[in-house]
């Protein structure tokens, strides 16, 4: 093999050459540094919509992915739907759980902590006297969201709970949902 | 067809006789009001990992949806991924699409408001200064978000803002993530 053909090197599947390269980038460009993420949703029926994830903005371009991405919702036979995909509250758990998992897997990595297998379970409380309007005093939201990793890598038992805390500080979606976002909502007729 | 097969009466696909049942429940049995909604997910590599949806806690049951979901999550290239699915970011915006959209709906369903189709459009605006450390002013989360939802149904028009906000005030992923959620992280050796 020669030097041209050799894999770049790599920690946790991370290329790590780019991922400095980028950071000496921003440096350099800080307007590089912002991204616009969209998703156009139609409805379906009942409980039943869809998602495109096409197109992005970022590094003062529009990019496209290389297919567009397809996510389905729907709501279990209980609340009233056909259950056909995940709901929109598991797929907020699951947006969760990624983004800490990569975000814990880079920064990692950044730092030289090879791991070998992360696992994850999450759950969130909700309690529907909120959605049905039937105590004000109820949230119509997660009351709570727990969350447990499972981390194989050749450390220390301290550096596990450090590594967990490179996703938890550094996730846009954790810090997203722990601290709020502002939305920002317009109608017009179709 | 016989009184036994007339199928139920429903407004925008949401079985209205279902949806006043539960509520009459909910009154007499205020626990069967609390659900908890979870999901595995298990890391591949890089920004590659994968949750599954199968099963959850609510009305007194365990419950689990006829076949497990999965849900999958990678990075654009230019983001060092591979791009083989949705970003975690994008996957958030799609709960919240999702979320809103069926929120709207079922509300709108039990006032008797019909509606024909929902569209909607959503951005998330990033700062990879944030994510990447090189500006602790800037969060690492989304910045903001802004919706555009386009609706057909023969209201007048301030209706249709009225139906927005149906969406808006009873959404448990839009509550969560504009007013944020408790998240709680440990971690054990896997």
């Amino acid at each position: 093999m020669s030097a041209s053909q050799k894999p770049a090197p790599a920690t946790n599947g991370v290329a790590l050459e780019q991922l400095f390269a980028t950071v000496d980038a921003v440096k350099a460009t800080p307007s590089i540094a912002r991204f616009t993420f969209r998703i156009r949703n139609q409805w379906d029926t009942g409980s039943r919509n869809c998602s495109t994830v096409s197109t992005f903005t970022g590094a003062n371009q529009q990019l496209s992915h290389p297919k567009p991405f397809t996510l389905e919702a729907d709501e279990p036979g209980i609340l009233l739907g056909q259950d056909l995909a995940a709901n929109p509250v598991e797929h907020l758990l699951h947006a969760l759980a990624s983004c800490l998992t990569t975000s814990m897997v880079y920064h990692a990595a950044a730092r030289g902590i090879a791991i070998e297998q992360i696992e994850s379970a999450f759950e969130g409380d909700l309690d529907l006297h909120g959605f049905l309007d039937l105590d004000r005093e109820v949230r119509k939201g997660y009351q709570r969201i727990r969350v447990r990793f499972k981390i194989r890598a050749d450390v220390p038992d301290e550096k596990l709970q450090e590594i967990v805390q490179l996703g938890t500080g550094h996730s846009p979606v954790f810090d997203s949902l722990v601290n709020g976002v502002p939305v920002s909502v317009a109608v017009e007729r179709l």
